[in-house]
């Protein structure tokens, strides 16, 4: 990417709505750079939190108006609680007010809440206009920012309302998790160790070699480099092949079935969305375990990873395996009445490097029982 | 489409987006044998308002539970006031209700209010579930069911929020026109009329030998069947050339850029849409006149065929002239602050049988002066 001093590229292939994850630490002080080369309109709005654009919205804004956009920006309250249809109405009067067009841009300066609901107004004004992101979180820098996934919570559901809409660049810089807070860091290396269960066996491997996972100042620059590219280039590839989620995309879903139950039934503060993630992670090995096809150690070798990552690894006391069932139920992964559950099935014989990129080592499935389902859920301190 | 007694079948071509418009009257007791063939889901959530269901939702339902499928239905008030993020979310909240799945289906059994809603429920529920469009105004039949725009309207805007979803479906049964609003007839008919002129000289010269099209009534089975039919080819057309409106699919506009207008500053209540794009065409007319490459006759013939529908054709007199010129620059259509308007420009030379279809007869242009837009205004009565 022209303008970028270093850094790599990872891109991600859709037909014409094509783009570029730009990674490059520094990166945000040239952010307008690449944007000046994507054709796009004069006037830019950026759509932020208030600690987030504390740290970094007068940096981002120089670098636009420096490139030479009309730019504005919109703070939305920090929290998932605010993830919801009334914060994009302030989009939308926010838009209104300066007159933005079809060829203008949104750009989401923020994890993934400001991610989602950022491309969510994009992809709804004016039945669309351009989107950017700048994620600013570890997991939105290696997830919810890339494939075009957006939308907000239901009161009742989260992410029950959304559309694809894909941005037209991600950008991301490493510099700006010195500032996340250490729980965030942690939670963003719950998706990063997913890719490597289900897609990167390299990537898995080098998280084996590093004794701590849990904070930014522990992970070597090289690595999170590492950590970074690898797990673009998974969520990328696996974009690239199904857009839409019509089957490949599921297997991302990886320990968020279970996953998002237990973050919808501690109200999305007590667990945060990565901690719930390592959770259902945690469920979704011990299910396949219990299931076949999938070995003893690499439940043991995925659980000291999730460790070492400071991420929590059994279910909250309070929370009642019955509420979980019922949560399933509600959950869009449901298919007719089924509840769809993501299993690793790799094996050291099936699980080797030939397979990487394979899409080879997790399993779409709605074939698990109640049984087994109560049994895990209880084995991981559910009441 | 085979369930479907008699009529014609009018494709819609956009890959593997494409769908059928069924035309045939009575079809509206046939409905679910369609729909069976389509592989959706087995739940179907009908959207209507209290007066249209009244007529129509117990032959709409009954079919559908014939086909075998699940039904539920849920009633938004009638009016353009209500095309709301609001009326939205109860749309939501009944889709949550009953469970509804990815695989399930929002049917819309409604006009243009009904259709654009419920389109857009569809497109951002779970992230887009599938859609089926029953218009049941003559507005709906030949233009909102058709081409995927979905959408509702902001506080200071029409149409300002919304989304591209195609239904799998559009079901045409022109025997439901019979209890529709004369008003609304004729409204609708200003559609027609527009197809007639940036699209279809046959349709055109077809009205022109009619006496009277200002009523369900009025107009002769055969015809109206021929008005469906190419009407919605037409549409059909623009749409699969050019699905997002990147360029061509603009003309269907033709009228609209002052229509909006007119309607916005008149509450949408006043002057309805249909009415609004009559008052629009005349426009343009007199614009496309006084900017050449128009003819005086043709500008008579299109205003001649307004007056037999029983539309109007000049702007009430309590909006001004700078009212509207603020208007324009807060609609969608404006491109780096310039508005776009769309101008017949055939003459007896290039308005030939050769370039229908063509989309030869209407040219997108921003170069229209602001001295010329006054005086067209001001000759059609505003203030
Ligand atoms: N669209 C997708 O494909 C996708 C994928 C995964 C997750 N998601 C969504 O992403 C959300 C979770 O994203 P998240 O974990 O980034 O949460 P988040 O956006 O809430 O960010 C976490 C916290 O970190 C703060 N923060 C972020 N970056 C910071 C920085 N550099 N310095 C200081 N503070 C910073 C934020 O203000 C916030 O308080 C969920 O809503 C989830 O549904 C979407
Ligand atoms: N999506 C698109 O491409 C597109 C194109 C054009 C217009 N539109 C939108 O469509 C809307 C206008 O549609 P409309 O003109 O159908 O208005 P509408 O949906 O409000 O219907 C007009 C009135 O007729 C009543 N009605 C409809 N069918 C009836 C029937 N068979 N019997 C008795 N009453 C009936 C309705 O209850 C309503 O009161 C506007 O909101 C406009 O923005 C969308
Ligand atoms: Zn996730
Ligand atoms: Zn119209």
């Amino acid at each position: 990417m022209d303008g970028l001093v270093s850094g790599s590229t990872v891109r991600v292939e859709l037909g014409d709505k094509s783009y570029e994850i730009a990674i490059a630490p520094g990166s945000l002080d040239e952010l307008g750079f690449p944007m000046a080369q994507l054709n796009l309109g004069n006037k830019v709005l950026v759509v932020s939190n208030p600690a987030i654009a504390d740290y970094y919205a007068e940096r981002a804004l120089a670098s636009l108006t420096n490139a030479g956009f009309t730019v504005f920006s919109h703070l939305i309250p920090a929290g998932e609680q605010h993830k919801t249809l009334d914060s994009i109405q302030t989009i939308y009067d926010c838009a209104l007010e300066h007159r933005l067009e079809r060829s203008s841009t949104l750009l989401a300066l923020g994890g993934g809440v400001i991610g989602d609901m950022t491309g969510f107004a994009a992809a709804t004004w004016l039945r669309g206009v351009n989107f950017v992101q700048v994620p600013t979180s570890l997991l939105a820098m290696v997830d919810a920012s890339i494939g075009g996934k957006t939308g907000v919570n239901h009161p009742l559901g989260k992410n029950l309302i959304g559309a694809f809409h894909q941005p037209r660049l991600v950008l991301v810089d490493r510099q700006v998790l010195k500032t996340l807070p250490e729980r965030e860091f942690r939670a963003g290396m719950a998706e990063v160790i997913k890719y490597g269960v289900i897609w990167d066996l390299e990537l898995f491997k080098q998280l084996e070699k590093q004794t701590r996972l849990d904070r930014f100042e522990a992970v070597p620059p090289q690595l999170l480099n590492l950590i970074l590219t690898r797990s673009c280039e998974a969520k990328a590839q696996v974009v690239s092949q199904d857009e839409k989620e019509a089957g490949l995309r599921a297997i991302l879903n990886y320990g968020h079935t279970i996953g998002h139950a237990i973050e919808s039934l501690t109200g999305y503060e007590q667990v945060i969305h990565g901690e719930a993630v390592a959770i259902g992670m945690v469920a979704a090995s011990k299910i396949a375990l219990k299931m076949g096809g999938w070995g003893q150690n690499w439940d043991q070798r995925q659980l000291a990873l999730i460790e070492k990552a400071g991420l929590p690894t059994r279910i909250p006391s309070e929370v009642t395996i019955d509420s979980i069932l019922e949560s399933l139920q509600t959950d869009k992964k449901v298919k007719s009445g089924r509840v769809r559950f993501i299993l690793p099935y790799f094996s050291n014989k099936t699980f080797n490097k030939e397979r990487r990129g394979a899409g080879a080592n997790a399993e779409i499935t709605d074939r698990v029982s109640e049984d087994i389902l109560r049994e895990v859920l209880a084995s991981l301190g559910a009441s």
